[in-house]
């Protein structure tokens, strides 16, 4: 038999599996493909603008009548201007940007997230389920939401952050493990090299430090992964790199290679794109930029910074320049459809539990 | 239905687990008590002399009539005296030194290990199961025990090391992932800083890769982690800080209470001890000498260098200075008896399986 979980049971899902948020790479027909197939389908609207998240959640809502969620980054203090840190970034950068032909960066726009108009949309749109990464929201949002019958997930790196999440009142935790490709889900004031806690220990210690729901995550590729996901104790597993393989991903064609080309040793935890740790597949600009890792400016201005860069290669088709962020087991990738993944997936863990 | 698999079939043991060989912490007793209860014990003899060896071989045999498995280091080469390296690391040891009142290291006596003298004695005592972790030994050396009859498990940080344990004739490979507590049991070609793969992005991926069965460990401490690793496609687990707070290990009191006292983000990847990465609980020392720890000398002569300073905090009840090993699911540490923990496992796993 089939687990009911906690988790499927209050969002109303048939199978505890929840496509990853995945900023830049999920698209409304990803999101619905997921959710139309049982799952739980996530847009990833941090990086959208709230006329483009509007689209996408009317997009979702036209190809499927199923709950889905959609997920944003908790607001993040920064820097003031770090002139001196930024002039010297952009002579590290001077080399990368003349392989790609690209001038001198002279204005800096640092990154803009009006998080308060993103989560006035997802009130607005009563999307049915809102979740979050990048820290703690206070209690007075969290609330806000719940009132308007909006159910909560919210990312954790660590025992301490769940347990934060959960007091401020989130209704469900993903517990993100060291394996998870792209940004740590980490709080601000957490060291994150001391939170690179692999699935198997985090997710039985966030799960016996909690009463809400867990959602296992980090390295969950099929449908071991998930049954052991529920076996450690979580009511749900939520795969990202598994996805970014799919057609309907907006993962760059050299990106996708990159991923089904990788291997167990090919990621690493990096701070050279964006200022904000991540795990990336090893390239040129990972490993040149890593000696300068730790002097970075932060996400507000490094993710400014190479901005131009990433871009340029990806419409270059330069992978050695690109961001290739990638969980720890890439190598199990399938070129599925979304749907045929979700049945793929379904069908083992049917076998499984007859 | 308990899973009969290819792991207790092969090594006619009743339940796939496996309490991890852990050098300085196992006993007779320890070794013992775990097979008696079914599973299949491990002692870390790496440290021990060929004679230390038969003895406690010897004593195992008095109190089980079961298999155990007995491990080793396989050789490592080492640096020829690096007077420079090793000047400059007493000169950053002396604080600790005069903290606890030894004094200054004039002659130093390097790690000496005689693998050849103790594979002997494997051979020669006919013991059932023998395992090896740091890299890969030569095929010859594999035929050998096996025409003794000695089944082998090799150890495995990448699925690259799996492969060629597999290809030199290993009968098994432990799979550890990045949560394991202790030395990392990479070869000596492997860039350890990107083989840290947690367990369930480790585990699918090496059974993937592989004809012979797979023990999963690293961050398994209960019925839980034991069944996720069987359901990853493991054929066992093994499970090694989840013995070190049993009475029968040799744990020092101290370091006892670190575990029991630990959370999730206390251990640490460092190479400050003995010059071989390995996770520890982050203390006065670790933290301290962490800056260094890329220009230290090696395994052979840090080791050496380090050896009165942890012995002195040991006896000197000072855990600030001493090496605390330990998974990153310490905190599910129990204070039972072997003979108990083995049968709390077995009761939960009767439950789930029935």
């Amino acid at each position: 038999m089939w687990p009911i979980t906690r988790l499927t049971q209050a969002l109303n899902i048939t199978y505890p599996i929840i496509q990853a948020p995945m900023a830049g790479i999920t698209t409304a027909k990803l999101v619905a493909a997921v959710s139309n197939a049982g799952g739980l389908g996530s847009l990833g609207a941090a990086l959208l603008s709230p006329e483009q998240m509007k689209e996408a959640i009317h997009q979702i809502r036209e190809m499927t009548p199923h709950p889905f969620a959609v997920n944003l980054f908790a607001p993040l203090t920064h820097e003031s201007l770090a002139l001196e840190k930024i002039k010297k970034m952009n002579v590290l950068l001077a080399p990368f940007r003349k392989v790609l032909q690209l001038n001198e960066l002279l204005d800096i726009t640092p990154l803009k997230i009006d998080f308060e108009q993103q989560l006035q949309i997802v009130i607005e749109e009563k999307v049915p389920i809102f979740s979050f990464t990048f820290g703690i929201l206070p209690s007075k949002t969290i609330e806000k939401l719940k009132q308007h019958g909006i159910k909560i997930i919210g990312t954790a790196t660590t025992v301490r952050e769940a347990k934060l999440l959960e007091n401020t009142g989130a209704d469900f935790v993903v517990a993100q493990g060291s394996e998870a490709g792209g940004h740590r889900g980490s709080a601000p004031d957490t060291n994150v090299e001391d939170a690179l806690i692999g699935s198997m220990a985090l997710i039985p210690q966030i799960v016996d430090a909690l009463k809400i729901p867990v959602i296992g995550s980090g390295g969950i590729m099929d449908h071991r992964g998930i049954i052991a996901a529920l076996v450690l104790g979580a009511s749900g597993a939520q795969l990202g790199t598994a996805f970014m393989t799919c057609p309907e991903a907006l993962t760059h064609p050299l990106h996708r290679a990159a991923l089904l080309h990788s291997n167990d040793e090919s990621t690493r935890i990096t701070r050279v794109f964006t200022g904000r740790w991540a795990r990336s597949i090893k390239n040129k600009f990972l490993l040149e930029m890593a000696p300068h890792q730790h002097a970075l400016p932060d996400f507000y201005w490094q993710s400014a910074l190479t901005k131009d860069i990433r871009q340029a290669a990806a419409s270059q088709n330069n992978p050695e320049l690109m961001s290739l962020w990638s969980g720890q087991a890439a190598n199990l990738c399938q070129e599925k459809t979304a749907e045929d993944l979700m049945t793929d997936i379904v069908q083992k863990m049917n076998k499984f539990f007859a």
